[in-house]
Order: structure tokens, then C-alpha cells, then sequence
């Protein structure tokens, strides 16, 4: 399979924006043993272009409040930059932390004033006019799904947010928040590993198929535990994915994205790296096609016996 | 917050009857220390009435199938009271009692023989013409929803039952019998506290708030435990409930409410005590507009973790 | 309750083929003390239509791929059988087993190519030229709606699958299904006994009340354990059967399928047994009908204890 502009990119929910078939996400941008200079976050969003990857995963909360604001300064930096890639943020979780003296206790909260001063800032932080996709960060049992909506099409009359999209959201949450919105919901963000196989079996890709959605993949390698965990199934995992990898001669990451991306669903993997071999590795699983087998291989090799 | 007519009434499902937001549970009518005269009955429902609390939730079974009666005849002896209220009524489920000497396994019947007829005795038991709403008491795995549909339908016609609602309904099952009618379920009823979160998470809470449907709330001090339980979590939510209690100078069962209150489905709580102080401490709570990092703070007391 | 027309036959799904009330499962019909020669195999199709059973439930899988073929050879000695009888058979699980060694790991695979060759070697293998009614045996985490819909019409086109079916979906999966079909899934085929209720509550069967779709139940003896089961819950369930056989003057399995039958869904049993005289008592339960309370009876002696 060679990489093509169809394997490439997707587009979310027929009506959403095009993206790029992994994601990169800034979840650690701040973490980097290298710095958080302008200089290096641009050597990493440079990487990610020369390898096909143009969309951005963000959120207010990473990095302690940070990550946005630093990833804004390299924008600031690159002219032209912001209009060869997709920037998709979040909002709603309110942490407990130095940045937000007046959060008492973590909590949720999806009320106009809060998504619209999220929003806000947001878009200072980044450096950029309009935030191509919003997500609700998380569920919330308060959420009021006529309030989000109508802040939600405030927003977009208002050019500043184009998209809207959930995370960790059940199917009952989404169809819910759908049931008051003009348009669609263009995405779930969802965990979605060898390790964590629950969005295959609980409706959530069932959900995101039906209504044509394309479901985005957070924490593909389980947070780095499919590398380095100790259990049992993290070395049943290990050894399949290096197996494959010997027969496809790619790296067990590609591997792993390639079981991802497999999915009929359009799944977008969200990559959350440091290293840029690593950016390369990953977006090297878009010219793998992997066999059925080899998939249900890697499901078994998770589950500890052969499907039903 | 003050008490106006709009945070006092509530109108189910668009086109369902309007309730007070805190409806009053007859369940333990006949354990009231003082007894269950028509004295004592009117002066709970005139201590409803005085704080608002118009809308009585009845079920056949309640008291051994002796509650209905009881209230029926404080109706009766106080001529104009029916007009001022609303009767909440269910039927289906099937007791081994004396008083239904048929019955030798407790199960349930949704038959439209067994509506009707309990339907028509609910009806002479409580002297009236009419209930506003009826509520399927519990889900059956033998219900078809169009014998039930077609014995609403009939009955509505004849002006006997206003409007139909379910009770402990999974959305699987709201949505299987909702198929088959012409109007609109107008509540579920379910258990929701803060011991007993399901509600919120499981998709029932997120149903309603798609079809406009208002729920209402029994149990919300989980039978009393919640004010006297000896365990881990019920010494955590009753602490948490006395410190917004101080918070708010209002009364711990005033806060409790204000937590249900809170919910954007409009939830209706079924407060049961036979004490009139509890009635107007209760009430009280529809003056408290609680605060969104307070109500986390109860939800948070009950999980024992934070938010994820 | 007297045998009729009526109640010997259901309509699938409303637009799908009229099958008998009960069905005739072939999956041990290798297993045949008798052997499987084209003689016994007409002994065992005899005895169901001679008690009204012409809907036979087969799959590619069966008795090592094996059962199809037997049962093909039956139909070709006996000119004119093939239309008498309505023909069920199932795709896309991909054994590990001699008859197809290009498989390493136990799999499911619904991709065009697969399913378009499983049907025709289903064909040939039945000596027919139409499956009434093809199933998709279990669904997979990597199942394409739209590729399977596609096949699905084509083969409808070429008049070689009349009706399409699934077995062993969740209600999610069913749906997401369905959202590409113009037809309706006809059944859905789960597993339904005393002693596994789970399609009674977890929305499996209120799906199929709301779609009008009647499931087919396999297992309906729970594979024997049933009768021969040494558990409490076993000897319970047996208990009861006893005592109901006793009461309606039966045999138990005829009790066990009058359960099922009574269900509003018009389940479809599919009875799997090599023994001519329990074909005939099975379908003797076409007569019986199971009171309300004995209903529940037997219910309440699987769970242990009475319904909420």
C-alpha cells in the first residue's frame, strides 16, 4: 500500500473539516527533555507536515494551562503556518491548579460563560482567529445540551469555532447533545488501544459508524504501557506487535497505528510523542495494510483467547 | 434565588401535565406515628399545598394496596381539594398479599385486563375521575407495548388516565413502548440520590433530556440512609451535605433536594416523610440555586474520588 | 390452546418470510447416533414438518463445515422437499479447522469477497438456489455496514439471499447495521433460555419489539445443561419445569418452549436435537399456554429470587 492523499486525510462527519489520518497531540509538549523553545515545537510541527500529519490535538487543560500558549508562540513565529494545518482544542474540565485559584475542586463545567471565555482564550493562547474543531473535553452529568448548543452555534455564526466534537462521551451523551444541534458532531475522542478494546464492544464505534462519524483515538499506546508495561497481556501485546512487525519489516509503533487505522470507522489515532523518530515511525503505518488475520491476531493477543 | 411560579412548576414532556417541582410520596402515608385519619391526611396535604407541593405520587400497591384509599378519603371529605392537586398514580406490579389472595408468585401484569381494572380501582380508591399521569411501575420482560399502547389509548379516551408515564425504565425499554404510542411518555421515574448515581451515567438521565421528558426522583435520601447510614460513604455525603448546610444556612435536606433540583432535566424529587417540618424543609430548597463546584462537591463526596 | 395456522407460523420482521413458530437447528447433525445418511436426515425433516416445523437453521460451520452438505444431499433425493421448507443459514466465522487451512487464527471476516463465497458454497452445498434468510453469525469489531449492505443487495439482486438477518448483535451494532440497509434485518439470533435472561433486560429484545423484528432464540435447553446441569440454579430451573410439566399434563421441554413462545416478540425457538420424539415434544408446546404467574414462577427459579 503506498501513501496516497485518499489514505492520507479524512473528513469528519462528511461535514466536518479534512484532517489528517493520525493526529498529533501536544498533551506533553511541555514534558520535552529538549525544551518547550519555539524552535523545537516548530522542529516537531514540521516533522509532523513532512509526514503527512497536519492536524493538532490540544486542550486548555494540557501542560498545566500551558501547552496552548506555547504552541501559539511558535505560530506567532511562522507565518503562514496556521493555514497548513487543523487545530482542535478542548474545554470543560476544571482543574484544581495554581493557574485556576478559583477551582476549589475539580469539576465540569459546560455553561455559556465558560465554554465562550474558554474559547476565548484558547484562540489568544494559539495565536489563531477560529479553532477548527471544539471538543467537550468530558461528560458532564450537568451538561445541558440546549445551553452547549446555542453557545456552540453563537460561536460559529461568530467564526470562532467551526466544529464541535465530544470526548469520552457515551453513545446516550453524544445522541443527546446531537438531538439540539443544527449540525453534526464531528467526532469522539475516545481511548482506543490493543489493551483497551471497551469503544469496540460498547457501542461507541457502532455509534460513530452509524452516524458517520469518525471517532479520534486518544493514548494509542496505552500511555506507553503497550512499550513498557510489566503484566501479562503487555507482553502478550509486545510480543504480537513484534512479530508483525518482523513479517511487515515496519516498527511495532507502525504496527500499532496500522491496527488503528485499520478500522473501518476512519479512526484518527491521536500520536502523543516527544521524539521525532517517533513522529516518523508512527505516520510510516499509513502505507500498511494489515491483514485480517494479523489484526484479529493482535485483538487475541489482548484478550488472552480466541473470539467467540 | 426567590421562589416565583417559574422555579415552582414544571411541565412534563412539553405536552404532559404541570407539576410542582417536588412532588409528595404517599408511600408511607399508613406509618405515620399519628395515624392515617382524614384529620391527619389533609394536614399533610394542606402543608403540601402551603409550600407549593401539589402533585401526590401514588401506587396501587402502596401500604398493601390500603394508601389510595386513604388519601381518597381526604378528597373525599374535603370537596374542591382534587381540582388543586395532581394524582400521580402505577399499577403492574403484582404483590403476595392478603389482600390479593390471587396472586401466589410476585411478578407483573401489563395485560390490558389488569390495566383496566387497576386502573378503575385506583380510581374509586382515590375518588376521582381521572389521573393525571400513570405510571407502569416496573419494567416487565413479558410487556408488548402495543397491548399497552392500545389500553392507554382507550383509556385516555374515556378520560380516565391523562397521561402515561413508566417508572425504573431502562432507555431500551422507555424507547420500545414510547414506538408505539401517539403521545408522549411524560416521565420515568427512577431512584436517583446521591448514593445511587446510575441515572447519571447509564443513559437514563441522558434519554430524558433528548425527548424532553422530565423525570421525576424517588428515594432521594436513599430510604434515610443518606441521614442515617453508618457506612464509609454515607458518613461522607451526610458531612459534605452539613457543611453546605452551614454554607447556606438552610437545612441538610434542603441542600439535598437543591442537589436534584440542580439537574437541567428539570428532575421532580418524591419526597416521603410523614413529618410537616421535613415537608417545608424540603420546599425550602427551591429557593437554594446551588452552586456548580458545591454540587460537584456532594457528587465527589459520594464517589470517594474526583471527577475523571 | 388448539394448534393453528396462526399460531404455527410468524411473519420475520413484517416484510420477511414466514417461518415456523419453532425451527429445526442442524448444528449436531453429524453427531447423529444414527449417522447422517440421506435416509436419517429425511427421517429428522419429516418429523418437523409432520409437526408444522419447516424452518431450518443452519451455518457454513456447522459439524466442521460439514452439516450443510449432508443435509444438500438430503434435499437432492427428495424432489419438490426444498419447497416446503424455508432455509436459514449464517456467515463469517472463520474456523481453524482442516476443511480451511488458509486460516491461522480463529477470525470473522464479512468483507464482499468472503461473504459473496461463503453464500455460494452454501447454495451448492444445500442443492439450492436461494437462502431465505442468510445471518451474519457474530459480529466483529471490524465489520463495514456500508461493504456488507452493498453485498448484501447485490446478492438480493440476484435473487440468491431473499433476507438478511444477524445473530448474536447488540442493539448497537444491529442499528448501526440497519442504518445502511433499505431492507430490514429480519432476526436477530441470541441466546435465550431460563438460564440466560441477559436478551431479557439488556435491550436485545426490546430492540426487536421496537424494529418488530421476532429474534430467534438459540440454545433454548442453555446446549442440555438444562436438563442434565448439576448447579443450584440448574436443579432449581429443573424443579420448576417438573412442576409445570406435572400441571399442564407435558413433557418439560415442552414447558421450556411454551416459555419462549410466550414472549410478545414472537421468538422463534430453534430446537437442536437429533431425537425424533423430542422434535415432537418440542413442538407439542405450540398447544400450551403458559399463565402469567407460571411465567414468572419459572423465571424466578433461575434468578433465586423474586422480581423486584
Amino acid at each position: 500500500m503506498s501513501i496516497t492523499e485518499t489514505n492520507l486525510r479524512v473528513r469528519l462527519a462528511g461535514e466536518g473539516p479534512t484532517v489528517s489520518r493520525i493526529a498529533y497531540g501536544v498533551w506533553r509538549l511541555l514534558d520535552d527533555r529538549e525544551g518547550a523553545s519555539v524552535r523545537r515545537v516548530l522542529d516537531k510541527i514540521h516533522a509532523c507536515l513532512d509526514c503527512g500529519i497536519t492536524t493538532f490535538d490540544h486542550a486548555d487543560i494540557y501542560g498545566g494551562y500551558g501547552c496552548e500558549e506555547a504552541f501559539g508562540e511558535a505560530l506567532r513565529a511562522s507565518p503562514g503556518l496556521r493555514e497548513k494545518i487543523e487545530i482542535v482544542t478542548k474545554c470543560g474540565i476544571m482543574l484544581v491548579d495554581p493557574a485556576r485559584p478559583e477551582n476549589r475542586i475539580k469539576h465540569y463545567d459546560y455553561s455559556r460563560r465558560h465554554i465562550v471565555s474558554s474559547v476565548e482564550r484558547s484562540l489568544r493562547n494559539l495565536a489563531t482567529d477560529h479553532l477548527d474543531v471544539l471538543l467537550l473535553h468530558r461528560p458532564s452529568p450537568l451538561l445541558d445540551p440546549d445551553e452547549v448548543a446555542g453557545t456552540f452555534e453563537r460561536l460559529r455564526r461568530e467564526g470562532k469555532v467551526l466544529h464541535l466534537g465530544v470526548s469520552n462521551f457515551a453513545p446516550s451523551q453524544l445522541e443527546m447533545l446531537q438531538s439540539r444541534l443544527a449540525s453534526r458532531i464531528v467526532t469522539n475522542q475516545v481511548e482506543v488501544n490493543p489493551l483497551r478494546q471497551d469503544a469496540f464492544v460498547d457501542g461507541t464505534l457502532d455509534q460513530c459508524q452509524r452516524l458517520g462519524i469518525s471517532p479520534m483515538a486518544w493514548s494509542p499506546t496505552a500511555g506507553g504501557r503497550i512499550f513498557h508495561g510489566g503484566g501479562d497481556v503487555e507482553r502478550r501485546v509486545r510480543g504480537a506487535l513484534g512479530e508483525l512487525a518482523r513479517k511487515y519489516a515496519a516498527t511495532p509503533d507502525a504496527i500499532l497505528f496500522a491496527w488503528l487505522l485499520k478500522h473501518p470507522s476512519k479512526m484518527v489515532p491521536v500520536l502523543g510523542t516527544n521524539r521525532i523518530d517517533r513522529i516518523r515511525s508512527a505516520a510510516s503505518a499509513l502505507a500498511i495494510d494489515l491483514d485480517l488475520q494479523d489484526w484479529f491476531f493482535l485483538w487475541t493477543a489482548s484478550t488472552g483467547w480466541e473470539v467467540p
